[in-house]
C-alpha cells in the first residue's frame, strides 16, 4: 500500500561520466569548504559510514576525504538540488578542508586576494 | 618591475566544455543557494555588471540569473578554489534562487525530506 506521508528519495542525475558535483559546507560556520565529485559508490560510502567520500577524477578512484591527512568530514546531512544534479554535504570538518592548509579551498578571491584562514601546515600533515 | 605585494589573479582551469562549476551562497545567511556553470564570458559579465551570470547547458546560452523571474543575485564577492576549477559567488539573493519557489535549490535531503523554505510561488513569477 502507498503511504501519502512517505518521503521519496530524489532521483539523481549523474552525468555521462557517472559523476555529480558535491559541495561541502561546514555545518556550524556555513563556510563553503570545497567542491569535488561523487559517483554513486562514493555517495553510498558517505551515507553508510557517515564520513564524506568523493571520487577523485585525477587519481580515478574512490576517495575518503581525510584518508591521508586525517582531516575527515563527518556528515551532518546530505542534500540534493532541485534537478538532482548536485549534492550538498553539511559536514563537521576536522582540521582544514584544503590540501594547502586553508580551512576552505575557496580561500582566494577571483582578484587573487587571500581571504581564507590557514589552519594547518601541509608540510606537517602530508609526508 | 615586480611588486611583491601585488596580487595575481588565480588561473582558472575551465574543463573541456569550457565550463567551471559555480556555487552561489547567500552572503548574509551562508545558505548554499544553487550550483550552476560559468563560461569565461559568463564570469566576465558577472564581474562587469555585479550581477550573477551563468551558462545554461540546457539552453546553450549565457544566462543572467533572475532575467525572467527578477530574482537576481547581486555579487558581494567572487572566490576561486585552490585548483582554479570551481567558483564561489557570494551573493545578495533577491527573492528565491530556485525555480520551484524555494530559497535554495538544495531544499531536500537525499532521503527526500524537505528542509528548505519556500519563499515565492513559481506560478506567480513565471508565466
Amino acid at each position: 500500500m502507498s503511504d501519502a506521508a512517505e518521503t521519496t528519495e530524489p532521483d539523481l542525475a549523474f552525468d555521462e561520466q557517472e559523476l555529480l558535483p558535491a559541495v561541502a559546507q561546514d555545518a556550524d560556520t556555513g563556510e563553503v569548504l570545497m567542491l569535488a565529485y561523487v559517483t554513486e559508490e562514493a555517495l553510498e560510502h558517505t551515507r553508510e559510514t557517515g564520513l564524506a567520500h568523493y571520487y577523485s577524477r585525477s587519481r580515478d578512484e574512490l576517495w575518503k576525504k581525510g584518508g591521508s591527512s586525517g582531516h575527515t568530514q563527518a556528515i551532518e546531512e546530505v542534500r540534493v538540488d532541485c534537478d538532482g544534479d548536485a549534492i550538498l554535504y553539511l559536514v563537521d570538518q576536522d582540521g582544514g578542508a584544503c590540501h594547502t592548509g586553508y580551512e576552505s579551498c575557496f580561500y582566494r578571491t577571483v582578484d587573487g586576494d587571500v581571504v581564507g584562514e590557514r589552519v594547518f601546515d601541509p608540510d606537517e600533515v602530508y609526508e
